[in-house]
């Protein structure tokens, strides 16, 4: 991991409407990482919780967090949407929309469940659209 | 990258209050390459302007969209520094506070420059804290 | 107008992911207007500056003012396109996707143009989302 | 209400400091109602909730959301009161005060309310202004 | 200075809605001192300005960085008036809603006057909200 | 307390990156007393809490409201650290980067802890801080 971090990075990719053209659908994916850990910690209150706070108290404080993490996942994901991909990008890729309308959406799923394989759902989705994403750059 | 982004990816590193458990060095590292993106068009507005805007208007949006992206760089780092690092961290990169802190101030002068050289710095500033990250997680 | 304000409200339309049900397309389309006032304000700005600015500092408040107007008609439009809209919504008006996509491509191109024939072009696209959520309400 | 949509749009009203002279109630009014519906499928979380998520899991994220709300109906009514509203108006309006005063206070009120009706009585304070507002544009 | 910090601190004030019964005018204060300090850098921008910016820079930042700041200072009073202050303050201080309404309408004019007398006559009238807070508290 | 607001104010502080020069460890210190404040009132929940909402709705909604001012106390702190400190001012007070980096974690704490003598402790840090802004200041 060392390694991947100090291997001359990649020339990179928009994300305001500049456009300064700096896109990373990792932004998407950290968010949703922590959507899915939440979910998991969730689970096990008892054992993540510290000793100032109860179970009720922690997961309260998890489900608002989760709220806004997933927020950020449909933020991201709508960026590359509107702002990356372009009508070329379309055609060769037709699934497009409803690969970002599915994905967006269960991110929003992602609010109202406490399973963490709903949370691996929407990586997953996440990780479609990255490698797209990544044969659009290549 | 395509195949660097289809690898089993990492388990990553935590970013809330939770925590969750999710940090990652990228997030910062994003939005500096798009402040470093945005001094270089800033300089070559002429050439990056569309058709519906002057040179002063198109340098006036990088300026408040550069200064925009310099916060959120601040924001990650700060987020990395208190929550991420732990007593034992510091104990092996004795570093690491000043690190953070020249890391942070240099996202400060990015409001002020408009030269992708001081961008450059940032970036490098953050690829030694993202270095030393990805040590304490090896 | 007054009366329109008295008549007894249309029982509307959810925005959050409760989701509580409330969901209104005025809110992208008032952001919207803030936009093309501002773009004609921009080109008049001699008569409208006031007393203590130039024509500089209104143009470039003009031009910051726009860029966070036209996120807001941005994230109304996503919103709506990924929360309020549903599958059966889709077979019905399969251009739904395509006609959000150009919508909130046209908000991304308002921050560029100062011209106020821009701005109604994103009025009449949001116009063109509003007829097929008020026919999906009737 | 297609109908209404489709008729000649109002020509309207401002909600910025440049100012761009775009202001609407409407912006206060749908998040108000936001409130109410939370309020209501609050007393009805058996009903609403989905099956990831327990009765807690669900009340929680209406509080946090209605909150949110609330925040956003506060702020809508002040740029009114502070931006639209001129001492012409308070003249001949001299209630305008103390009913800004009033529906910002119910509005904070809100968040301590699981009730419906007091979500109801907001929404009629709105319309008062709302009232008053569009008296001032005819 | 010094010994007014160490002086054992005042019992004090409410600013949210729970309410935590925290409220403090010096809050809009401090944010109306940049304003003002702001608008005398503006007027200095050759001298204030650093070596990678030019005057023209350094003054788009000015004004986008005053214009937040004004929002800032209307955010605080607003949250006095509605949240602090009851109605028999009002009974004793029968100018309060005017008092509230001028300074937030000269926080706003803050964004189109670069003239620190502007700024001044904006502290000027939250020092006489700050005067009657703080006999409310005596 | 009023005595103290009238006299002639102090000269102040920068809290932006213009920079405007005006700083202020009150703003850290004011939302410390909230944290503190709705650690104190979740303990007497059923004392504070009003008739509209259960003990339980109370305790959510106190969570929620301490997680977003524990994040201004932190705002607050890397603002300061980074932007007001300079090199001259570390050599004078080695323990500067601690003293933050100490603070900035009890801030995080005090979202896990339900107890006011944590916020005691946070208030304490801050104070130390303050002294040291001060001394500077002199």
């Amino acid at each position: 991991m060392l390694e991947a971090w100090l291997r001359p990075r990649r020339v990179v990719h928009a994300h305001c409407d500049l456009p300064c053209g700096v896109y990373d659908p990792a932004q998407a994916r950290i968010e949703a990482e922590s959507v899915k850990a939440t979910q998991a910690r969730y689970q096990n209150a008892e054992k993540f919780k510290t000793a100032g706070e109860t179970v009720e108290d922690y997961r309260t404080r998890a489900l608002a967090i989760k709220e806004q993490r997933a927020d950020l996942v449909k933020e991201h994901l709508w960026v590359l949407w509107t702002d990356y991909f372009k009508p070329e990008h379309l055609e060769k890729y037709p699934q497009l929309h409803d690969l970002f309308w599915r994905a967006t959406k269960e991110a929003g799923a992602a609010k109202k469940s406490q399973d963490p394989d709903q949370g691996q759902k929407l990586l997953d989705e996440i990780d479609e659209i990255g490698k797209i994403f990544w044969e659009t750059k290549a």
